[in-house]
């Protein structure tokens, strides 16, 4: 029997790329799309892409409602709905499974709930499977990461468990395509000021971000990690580029051996290619798929390590991420329902 | 048993789509990736977006060896080279199938084959399965519809059914993104010339899939038909629209009717939708799917007919249909192997 | 002594079109720009482009202040605005010349003002110059035509004023950039929602830019004349270009003798161009000027005149048009402060 | 009298921006454009912004002619063609100005030319005023920068005279344009190939401007600079952003501090703008014009600092700050002929 999945936020860009994946997965059934703004319309009035394929309307979002008709819970929802909505949807089913998109919990661990006759104390496991694979099999609540986060910590992580560099230099410089900043109105989104535009923003350390970077990478790591971390928006839909800079440890280590310990540390990962010398990741082959491709360089004139990391930001950086997550946790094939073939041109 | 499908000029954006769509599909296994520039190269090393997922090499073109490997090849070359190839493989293989992309026997019904014992008549069918699908279902040989006639046929075949138009007023503008040019280098292509810009190009009777065009709407109206066609080119990489016009016969039929007839004529037609009123056919909702978005309007001010038709140039206006063709001669499930849901944001 | 300008609305996009061209005219001073959304903020605090080169501050509106400071005020302000405001600007200052932007006064001539001691009558000017320059050199108030209006007008207007065409047959396909819909929020100027689209919107009789257009070439023409009106968003910034059909009166009327027409129509019009026979018109040409490319086509094969007609929105649809205008009513040389060379890549 | 000056290669880009910019220069007279591919034609065939605007043909290469007909010359030519051609156009005009926009000679400070009758060495002056003003006022032959090298050189320059950072930890991630690349076609300039993509190129110290760049800044602080550089190239045809990175000698600095050592350093400099804290310097403020935006930051977090550095490629990148250098020259007055306002929207 079909896992009765559902999404709240079901209209917002990590909303609609959620809608659309779990339609092709074989092991899920929708029964629950919420959207504050469009209640009572018919999804494909939204989304007209989906018109004579999704019957489904939106549906306000009624907690008793959700625990009834769900196993499973999204929340694509804007941050701080999942801390206030959590506890009422435990209090309805007690034992529904949520993978939470949003940034409320990403950097806590414990989520203590009032319940009327006994204390619940709930493990929120950071839904990052490369890392947390074995922790996300058994849990309830999970809290997705984010999107710039995915795509650093995924290139640092076997240059920190192999010691390869100075945790002191980390320098990220990452570029994010439009759709990161989700739907909503803001004068910085409209087509006029993003086309034919680059521009940084929360530099030197604003970007709301960096502690759950932080926290990941010193926890891998076990040092205290401090990054220069700073994004940018790019004119295009998809995709985030994440060029990372670090001093090498050993000056010695060549380009072929660096190559060698990133292919071998992720040979069993599906979703992370690290891409043969010679070819550098970007946006465009990550598009619309749940793949990370990692190029890491050594720069021989100043023993730096050159880590490019490239993820499709609704995709590995979001929903494809969460539905990762789902597979793990519903013991299913950890590649049901996720693309892993892109779109070109 | 899978059946083995080759791909000529598989490096092409035709020839990509194809392999892409032909890797996700249940029914068949690809056997055969030719490209003349890249022979003897990975396939991924050409488009990195494949690493780890196809381990191919591109191949040479040689009859025998295509004869002997496939059981259906499709064509995804330049206009000229099936002309020439196509005898040189049925000698190789009587009996393989063959999808041909290119624009070289669209005009053409019967193709005479010269053979050492007997003469051989192949028979010649313009695959757009909305009209032609009992003929393509007995079909060796197929000929792949162009992008534009593509839209301009679904588009108008219901008002010339039903005879609802002055046949001697229909006038086409045409809009397509880059990709429609395909991937040859050429000045107008170079980024800088397509982006921030929008250009009509091969007006007034001049583009080479008028007589393509007019062929099939005469055909199906029984009239002699000559139409306006405007082609401009949009800074995009996927996606025709094209905005139809022409006289209504009977200035009584109103809105509500030629919506319904529209619906009504297509209701059996998966890929075919003719949208709700109010929601006008776009690009971007039928981007990456094989689905050809209709809007058919009454503009009850001058009693015209615009019928807005939108498809995705490289699937419903090519490959998609490719593999739509391929579907019916193999008697399998029409939409064996397409997307059916595109991409959003 | 510098004419002193006001513009109100400054900070939308045809009020930055307007400052930026302002501050290049060597004949006007800028002594007043309003915002009511960026009251008492720098001008370059909203456009850092104009950091350290434009010192002014955003405004409130303020009639007796307008009608103090400036002996020339355009209105680059929402619709509605004007209506309401232009009474009371004319009270204050009575000689106030007025370049109004927005749609309030296009479908009038004339404008009734209740004034203390006596009653006025504003005579209003559809600010077309090609058409209407003697009575704009004598105006008080110039309403500045929509964009769409004059693609299509200038486009029109020498087949029209030579009988050319049958002017019940007038089909117009306008496509237009995401500047002209605005500065202000709209879900559907988003730019994931732009990017990577192309669609139509306000078909079949129901865009405001209609009677406007109707009005004028009735005029021309003496004849009644209705048209089909099709605009489409295209994913750019800048520029309009309209594809327009009619039939010819006379089949005989070839090619050569309709380039050297127009030419001939357009001679000593600096702003018009009619390009040679080979090249089309396009956005990317008039980009940033006030130039209008025009190419008019015949169709051999369906007797239909074609004519592409190709502006910059803000320019010569917008803001250039009104510093044209501006330029005339203070007899200054037409193209004053006008560029006429846009940019290229 | 107005100086003759022409223009070699002058249907690439920079040549085009130089045409644009030159015919906007009240102080000189084109007099000649030469193209080898497009000699005899019109420029405007070329490029038909020019129609009715610009009456010059192209013309071959001849050195007799070009030293004949100008008093200063821009090479807008491939690399190689300076280093061929000089010595034959020195031959027949021992005075005339160059400015060799290519990469010819911007490692060297002395060209030896063998002359019939006597030696004679050439002078070579790396033509960025900002630092080498004097030097250019009195050049026969200026070295004109590269487009990454300017933006990088403008951004550190304050930081390397006030002994700000440690020189041995600068990190220079910068983004460009595809413009930058030139109109030559390459496969990976293609439309659908930059289009909705963003990748980095010339990793890990393969690209040919840093030994520019290290040259230049080694000279600038007297020590022996290495850098690590990493270019990416851009969906956007114009602009360049670079973010560089290093470590402050002196913790103690504040925000402020750097904030005004940066805006005293570029006082006089009317080309080079340090933007007001909380507004980053972008590509799209100073597109069109030959500004320098800088955002120098202080990184708290991590004692770096990060400064942000934009300009247009095609103008102060190239053709622009090329202008620039003639005025010099010239002794006009340095912004003469160069825009100070881009485009907005």
């Amino acid at each position: 029997m079909k896992t009765k999945v559902g999404i709240l936020g079901a209209t917002g860009y990590t909303g609609v790329v959620l809608t659309r994946l779990l339609m092709n997965h074989p092991e899920v059934e929708i029964t629950y799309l919420s959207s504050e703004q469009f209640t009572d319309k018919y999804y494909y009035e939204v989304y007209p892409m989906f018109y004579d394929l999704l019957k489904e309307k939106c549906r306000p979002v009624n907690a008793a409602d959700v625990g009834y008709r769900c196993d499973l819970v999204f929340f694509a929802t804007p941050n701080g709905f999942a801390k206030d909505f959590l506890p009422k949807l435990i209090k309805e089913n007690n034992d529904i499974k949520i993978i939470d998109l949003s940034a409320d919990f990403r950097l806590e661990t414990i989520l203590a709930l009032n319940k009327s006759k006994k204390q619940k104390n709930l493990k929120i496991t950071y839904g990052l499977p490369e890392i947390h694979r074995a922790q996300i099999q058994t849990s309830q609540f999970i809290s997705n990461p984010g999107c710039y986060p995915t795509s650093i910590i995924l290139g640092l992580l076997p240059a920190l468990k192999h010691k390869l560099i100075n945790t002191n230099t980390i320098i990220i410089d990452s570029k994010s395509g439009a759709s990161g900043a989700g739907k909503q109105l803001k004068p910085e989104l409209h087509f006029c000021e993003v086309n034919e535009s680059f521009s940084p923003y929360n530099l030197a350390g604003k970007h709301r971000h960096i502690p759950e970077i932080e926290k990941e990478l010193s926890t891998i790591s076990g040092e205290n990690i401090k990054v220069v971390f700073s994004p940018h928006l790019l004119p295009i839909s998809r995709g985030i580029l994440s060029t990372i800079y670090a001093e090498l440890n050993n000056t010695k280590i060549n380009q072929k051996e660096i190559s060698k310990l990133y292919s071998d540390f992720y040979k069993k990962e599906f979703f992370v290619k690290v891409l043969p010398e010679g070819t550098y990741a970007n946006t465009r082959n990550v598009r619309y798929t749940n793949f990370c491709h990692l190029s890491p360089l050594k720069d021989e004139r100043t023993n730096k390590l050159i880590i490019v990391s490239a993820i499709d930001n609704m995709v590995k950086g979001a929903s494809g991420q969460a539905i990762q997550n789902m597979n793990i946790i519903l013991s299913l094939k950890e590649q049901l329902g996720l693309d892993t073939l892109g779109q070109i041109p």
